[in-house]
C-alpha cells in the first residue's frame, strides 16, 4: 500500500475517451518510468474517467520539476482536473481543534508514529486547552477565540496564518466552530471533517442525543469534505459500532470516541497519500 | 441460548420498585421451577423495569394452564404489561409477501431448519408469483391484489384470514403495500417490517438509489415493528455492509439483499424466541 | 462493478519490468478498444507484476477469435500466466455438494437472480438428497456414492463427465468428500472449497466444535482454493461473526451456515468475473 | 452500562440447583436493596449457575462492611465461586509495559477520561522508554530490566512491588516478556493479556508475519487471561479487520496497533466492572 519516496502519483479524471491509459502510461515507459500501482476508474453513468498511477522515477528521463510541465503538455486537450504529487515531499496540513482531545491526540500521535506521511505546521484553536499537547509534539498552536461578534475577524487572520504556512488542507478534528464559506472556497475538497454520526442520519448538533432518542442499534461517523452546506459534503469514510438498549447517551459518546478516531485517521491517511478524486458530491477512493 | 421444549418465558414490563425480581424468582422456585436463565434492565432515564425470565416447568407445582392465573395474581399492583409462552408452543405468524423473493424464500427455508421454532400457517400476497415456492412448503398461499379502490375491502378480507388463523404476528418480507391502520392496530408491536436502509437515513421509497446518489460507504438494513407512521416504528435490529465508489445501484441492490435477510432473520427469531419488549418508540432485547 | 457484455477481461501476472502497461493499454488503445477498468499491482517482496484489464471491444480492429492470439504475439518475451476472457461468455462451474442444503440452494439460487454471470451444467453429489433442489432449476444431477473401495473408480468417472461437460471451475458447496490429487491437479486454482473455520485456526473436522471448546468470541468462514494440502490452498474470502458465552455449538452451526453462504457466493462471484490471480500461497483479489 | 456509586456489584458461579436468584434476590430486597441489572446464565453443558447482580444499597439494612459476612452466610452451602465489589471502589491495576506504546499510550489516557473506573498505582516496565508519558499522568514507573539471569530475581522485586500496593489485577500493554508462574500463579484470572492475532490462529511471536505468509483476508487481536501455557488462557475478547493483497507486513502493524488498542480497552473495561467470570478455558462475560 505504501509507495516508496522516488515516487511521483498523479491523479486526473477528464471525460472518459479513448486511449487515455495508454497515453499516460506510455509516457511514463516512454520516458523511463515504472509504474508502481494504477488505478482506473470509468464512472458508469457519467462516463468520467479517473485515474490514480504512481511510479518509480529513480530513472525519469524528466527531471522532477519539468513533471509537471510535461504533463500539462500531455493531456491540453483533455479538460482534465489533474494533480501531480511526490511521495517524498509531504502535504502540509493545519489542525483545527476545540476542546475534545481525543481526535487531536490521535491524528498527532498517528503522525509521529509515521502513519500519515504528512506535515502538520500548525494547529489552530479556538481554546487554550489542548496547547500543551501541541507543545510535546512542538507545534506552534494558535489560539482565536471566536464570538459572534469576533469571528469574521479572527477567520481573515486564521487564513493569512494557513496562507503563509502553505497548507495544503486542514483537518477539523472536532473543531467545534463553522467555518465560513471564504475559509471553505480557499481550500475546495481541502478540508475533511469528523462527523459523529452515520450520514446522512442525525445531521446538526448532538448526533448521538438522537442516535439514544430514535433507539437505534448501530451508530455511526463519517468523514467527509467540508461544503458549504453543513454535513452535505462528499463522504470519504464510515464506520459503524453496535450499541444494545443498555448503552446511556455516554456510552455512545465513548463508543463514538473510537469510531471517530478511526474514521478521521482513515480520511487523514488516504489524502496524505493522494488517493481520493471528487466528482459532484461523491468520493472516488483509490485504495 | 435455546430454551428446551418444557420451559415457561415471562415477558415483563412496569415501574421500577424495589422487590421486583425476588418477587417473580422466589414464585419460581417456591413452586419448584428451576430458572434457566434471567435477564433484567433498569431503563436509566424513565425507572422502568424490563424482565424476560425463562424457567424449567418440569416440577412445577403449577399446572400449565394455571401459571398465567397465578402470575396475573402475583402482580396485580404493578400495573405491568407482561406476556407468559411455552417454549414448546410456537407462535403462529402470517408471511406477507409481494415479487421479492429473497426474504420470503429465507424465512421459509430458515422455519425449515428449525432456526425460528415458528408456524406459518399461512401466505398472503398481493401477486401469485410466489405461490410455487409457498406451495413447496405446503403451506397455503392467499393472493388479495390490491388497487386502491379495492385496498379497505381486501384489507377486511386478509384481517378475517388472520384472525381465523390465530396468528400472533406478521411478518413483512419485502410486502410492497402499506398496512391501513386498522391492521397496524390489531397487531401493536407484532407486524415486523424490513426497511432496506440504515434507518433513520433514507426513510421512503428507493432508499439503494438515495445512497448511491449521497455517496455513502455504507448501506444497511432495518428490521422493526411497524407503526402508523411509515418506516419510524421501534428499531429490533440493523446491520450494514461496506460499499465502494464502483458499486452501482444494481451492485447496491444485490449487497442489500444479503443484508436484508439477514437482519429480517435475526428479528423474527428474536420476535420467536419473546426476547423483545417495546417501550415507546424503542426494543429492549434480550438475548 | 460490472463490465458490460461487449467486454474483453485480460488478467496476467508475471515478473515486473518497465513499460508493462503501456505496452498492454497502448494495444488496446491502438486496435480501437477502450478501456473499462484497469487495476495492476506489483508485490512489494517479490517484484511480480499483476494486472487485470477489461475492455469495450465494440470497436475493436481485432475479431474476437483473434485476440487471443494477438495477446500471445504480444507477450511472448514475458514469459507470463495470462487468461482471456469475454464477459458474454459465462464461465462453466460444476457443483459439488452431498447433504449439507444451505450454500447449495444460495449458490443456485444466487445464479438465477444474475448475481455471478455463471453457467452450472452439472451437478455431483455423492448423495442423492438434493436432486429435487437441482430439478428445479433444470440442472443434471449425478450421484456417485463414494467408500474408500470405489473412491479411485467413481473420481474416474466423475472426471470423464467433468471433462464432457467443459467446465472451467470447481466449486465445493460444503462437499464432505476430499479430492484425490487427479481430480485437484487437473483444476489447478480453479476448484473453490468453503471451510467452515477462520483458517488458519481450525483445521479438520467440526471446526464450529473446536471453536466452542476452545471459548472464541468470533466464528469464521473462509473459501480458498483447494490444493493436495488439506485447508491450505490459497484463501480468496474470509468472514466473521460474534458469538457470546451463550451460543451452543448448534448455535455456532446456524450462524456458521451465513457465514458460509456469503463467503462461498463471494469467491464464486469474484471468481466468475474472473477477479483472482494466485501468487505462491496467495491469491490477489481485484474488486 | 454504569452502575452508580452507591451500588454493590456481586459476581458467583456455582453448580446450578433450584432457588438460587431466589435466594440472593431475595436477600437483597429483603435488606432493602434495589436490584439495577441482574444477569443470570446457565451452562447447558456442565450444569454451572453464574450470576452477575449489581443493586442499590443506599436504603441497604446492611453495613457496608457487613455485607460479605452477610454472603457469606447466605451461600455456604453452594461451594460457590464469589465476590462482592463496590461500584464506588475502584479496582487497582498494575501496568506492564515494553516499548511499544500505543496500547499504554491508550489504556492510560481511557483511564483518565474515566472510561475504566480504574485505579493504576504503578506501573512495570523493562525498558525506561515510557517513563515520560507515565510522568505525565503521575504514575510511579518501575524499570527492572530482564536478562536470562536476571528474571527470577526482578521478578521477585516485582512481586514484592504488586504486593505492597495492594493490586488487584494486571494489565500487560505489550509487554515483551513472558511472566513465570510465581506471578502467574498469584493473580488467577486477574491477568490481562493482549495477543496480536486471531487466536487459536498465530499463537508465539510475529503472527502479523504469519499472517502476511499464510495470505489471510482478516487479521484479528484478542484479549485474554494469562495461564501457565502461552496464548493459551480464556479468551475475553477479539476483533478482526479486513486486509488486502496490498497490504505488506507494515500495513498488518499499523491496523492492528487499532485492533490491539480497542481490544485490550474493551476486555480492561468489563474488568473492571467486574463483568467477567471465568469457567475452566472459557469466559463468561455479562455486558
Amino acid at each position: 500500500m505504501s509507495d516508496n519516496s522516488n515516487t511521483a502519483i498523479l491523479l486526473l479524471s477528464c471525460a472518459d475517451r479513448q486511449g487515455l491509459v495508454s497515453r499516460i502510461s506510455s509516457f511514463i515507459s516512454e520516458n523511463g518510468g515504472n509504474i508502481i500501482n494504477l488505478n482506473e476508474h470509468v464512472d458508469v453513468n457519467g462516463d468520467i474517467f479517473f485515474l490514480r498511477v504512481s511510479w518509480d522515477i529513480s530513472g525519469f528521463t524528466i527531471a522532477k520539476n519539468g513533471i509537471e510541465e510535461a504533463i500539462a503538455a500531455l493531456v491540453p486537450d483533455l479538460d482534465a482536473f489533474w494533480k501531480l504529487h511526490f511521495a517524498n515531499i509531504n502535504p502540509r496540513a493545519a489542525l483545527f481543534v476545540s476542546k475534545y482531545d481525543h481526535c487531536f491526540r490521535d491524528i498527532l500521535w498517528r503522525n509521529s508514529m509515521g502513519e500519515f506521511s504528512l506535515d502538520i505546521p500548525l494547529i489552530i484553536s479556538n481554546s487554550p486547552d489542548l496547547e500543551p499537547i501541541a507543545d510535546r509534539y512542538g507545534i506552534p498552536f494558535h489560539v482565536f477565540p471566536i464570538t459572534p461578534e469576533s469571528k469574521a475577524f479572527q477567520e481573515d487572520k486564521e487564513l493569512d496564518l494557513l496562507r503563509e504556512s502553505g497548507v495544503d488542507f486542514i483537518i477539523l478534528a472536532r473543531y467545534m466552530q463553522i467555518l465560513s464559506p471564504k475559509i471553505v472556497d480557499e481550500y475546495p475538497n481541502n478540508i475533511i471533517n469528523i462527523h459523529h454520526s452515520f450520514l446522512p442520519a442525525f445531521v446538526g448538533s448532538n448526533p448521538y442525543r438522537q442516535a439514544y432518542e430514535r433507539g437505534v442499534k448501530i451508530i455511526g461517523a463519517t468523514s467527509h469534505f467540508v461544503t458549504e452546506e453543513l454535513d452535505q459534503g462528499p463522504i470519504i469514510e464510515q464506520n459503524i459500532e453496535r450499541i444494545t438498549h443498555r448503552d446511556t447517551v455516554k456510552d455512545l459518546i465513548r463508543k463514538g470516541r473510537d469510531l471517530e478516531r478511526l474514521v478521521l485517521a482513515r480520511a487523514v491517511r488516504l489524502h496524505s497519500e493522494h488517493r481520493i478524486l471528487v466528482h459532484g458530491s461523491k468520493t472516488i477512493v483509490f485504495e
